[in-house]
């Protein structure tokens, strides 16, 4: 390539070599260097408590003039609870079980070659995101745990923060250079650049809106896991113990309305729809929630207090105290609407048929299929994961909570004594 | 989007639209179905025989009269031999056990509910190719196996050829309409509009060239899974049996050159140079092997026998009766080349040597990693797989052999009794 390279280009790919060099050091160590590592990374955050406060105190000012949300502000927050958190998670981390070098299998073929299929690193992982400062934490440790480097893309917002946050990871001494590594230049224009380093970054996670999930999409030439939207739903089968469908239907909608596994639609089954929308309507508008529902909702809710639902509804992600309702022809029904709008995250049947819910289980294509729970469980914490780099909204490699295992690779090791292939 | 189609694009989006509903289906259906699709193409592909013939004369003579050289010729011919293996190919897939609907993991949380990761199918599958039609049995085949709509594109040359087989194919009373489809227009500026079904297509397989695979990686946004080439090598260790070395490495380079698993690189430790290079040598040219050899080599080989190496050798594939060979500084030696020019698809270490065989097999980062043994055993078939869909040079999702377990994804399947997150 005789293209020439803007200085923002040419910092982002000397990063990039540097990340690449790292992580074939990284592959070679063994579990306790590695775990030596977190265990430098939590004291040095520790240690460093003041310059991060420092950092972070810019990012807010920053934030307050720019005139953000308190919400927004508040996630940007780094207090003594948040960095004391990032500690104990970076502690947590390095006490999880080690997947490198686990036998996935290991065989035998009649020609007497012993083939084992052996966990290993993915090598430069880029992680482009724009949440809290604390996920720059977690995704660094999660990958360093599983001798990954990684080259790291946070939002503008956090930039003070996330600056800091790297330098105490940097200047840990058991790091090697380019372990992890801060892409400080938040130019957007730079993020396709990125993505075009195949050579030096084996794979891309993306975790934000849509436009910066469809920017990577379209612009990335290397392999992307997409940590997008969930539209999830609870379904209300005819047969559902209606005392715990209300109960997993507010607590996936309401617990933390702003997360991907909260619930964004709710379907009722026809033959209980008299029954059941009144009750659930009842206790979702008490709750404060907006229904927006279709005719038959509506129908049997008093009058105008019930929006009526368009079909933008049935894919939107409202991350809010809203809530698409509508009723279905049975099992058949709820399945047609899901084939049709589901962004298959994360569905829920309650019932108490067995044979009903079994055929939910195994025709919804979704990562997550539940019967009788909230959404709320997909996550890699509740999955006892230990910890999670995100959840996966594609079907290739990782697909839901991504914990260590799938933050690894394989290769096929062949031990023989001299075979060769007739 | 309001673009507006050409025909040609609209009908590629209509075979997309129909696989996608096909794959719907297919998800759904027991193990019993998906094998009797795969007995009746069996059955089809042996009774329409006559027509499958007369397409492929077709291709036959338009090869000849475009002038391609033989060998193209003969991978393009489909002899009753061919088709005979081709049909016995489609009922060992149908033997094959079934991995979907597997239990990969199970496990309970403390809360009591029951978490159970099993395979599913992917969706659908597209297929960009180049080969012989044998590819497209063999693709349509494993993919119905395990659930999976394809959508197939072939090349230009084998097109009539493709066309019978899908035909028969699609004729088989048992499977969906939509379940294999091929696109018969082999215009190279449809690729990256096929590329961008992301809303039909769950994973690209690109099987081919450099060029081919650089498109399909541009311009893709649905995921790929490359199956590109292979600097496969072998390093001759001070330690290793020479006889054994020798027949590895002719075995490796000769047995087949024309693949992605026969070696184009050998590496041979300096403190055995003097003895092993003039050896191998000998054996290689008496075998027919043009030799490319660094400084050292031809010092040890007389005169100009050898054709002097320059780096461009070490990353070419040459896929044919040539070998690069260079002398290197023992294992660090060797693992310092292959960190820089290797492919990371399949390398072999020969030595006596435990300790240096186990940091070779740790170390070098490939899909395959041999001791003692012949880089051809890199393939599906060889590894007991019984079938594959090729050889994956990725590192996410599958890497190496691809045979019907990575052919599947995975979901969530999630049982409660009313449990909600506090």
């Amino acid at each position: 390539m005789s293209t020439t390279l803007t200085p923002a280009e040419q910092h982002i790919r000397d990063l990039c070599i540097e990340a690449r060099q790292a992580a074939q050091l990284l592959a070679t160590l063994p579990t306790e260097k590695l775990d030596h590592m977190l265990e430098e990374i939590a004291a040095e955050l520790e240690k460093e408590a003041d310059l991060i406060f420092a950092a972070n105190a810019k990012d807010i000012a920053a934030a307050e003039e720019a005139g953000l949300n308190k919400a927004l502000i508040d996630r940007l927050r780094i207090t003594e609870k948040t960095l004391a958190t990032m500690v104990t998670g970076v502690r947590q981390v390095r006490a999880l079980p080690q997947p490198l070098g686990q036998k996935i299998t290991e065989w035998q073929r009649p020609n007497g070659i012993k083939i084992s299929k052996i966990r290993v690193p993915i090598g430069v992982i880029g992680i482009i995101f724009e949440s809290r400062p604390n996920v720059t934490i977690d995704a660094a440790v999660l990958c360093l745990k599983t001798g990954n480097a990684t080259v790291l893309r946070g939002g503008k917002e956090a930039i003070h923060s996330n600056r800091a946050l790297i330098h105490v990871i940097q200047q840990c001494p058991s790091l090697p250079k380019g372990a992890v590594q801060l892409i400080s230049d938040t130019d957007r224009n730079l993020v396709p650049f990125l993505c075009r380093q195949s050579d030096f970054i084996d794979l891309i996670i993306p975790r934000g809106g849509h436009s910066l999930i469809a920017t990577v999409v379209a612009e990335s030439r290397i392999p992307v896991i997409k940590h997008a939207h969930g539209v999830c739903s609870v379904f209300v089968h005819e047969k559902a113990d209606f005392a715990m469908a209300e109960s997993i239907i507010l607590n996936a909608k309401i617990q933390r309305p702003g997360v991907c596994n909260a619930i964004e639609t709710l379907l009722i089954d026809r033959a209980i729809a008299d029954k059941f929308v009144p009750q659930i309507a009842a206790a979702l508008t008490k709750a404060g929630v907006e229904i927006r529902g279709d005719e038959t909702v509506r129908k049997f809710v008093s009058g105008d207090k019930i929006v009526a639902a368009t079909t933008e509804d049935w894919t939107t992600e409202y991350l809010d105290l809203i809530l698409a309702t509508r009723v279905v022809d049975g099992l058949d029904g709820a399945l047609k609407h899901l084939a049709t709008y589901s962004s298959h995250h994360s569905d829920s049947i309650i019932t108490e048929d067995n044979t009903i819910a079994e055929r939910f289980l195994n025709e919804v294509d979704s990562a997550t299929v539940y019967w009788n729970a909230s959404t709320r469980f997909t996550d890699g914490g509740e999955f006892g994961f230990g910890a999670e780099i995100g959840i996966s909204t594609d079907k290739l490699h990782a697909r839901g909570p991504m914990g260590l295992d799938e933050l690894t690779s394989y290769k096929y090791v062949i031990r023989g004594e001299g075979q060769i292939r007739p």
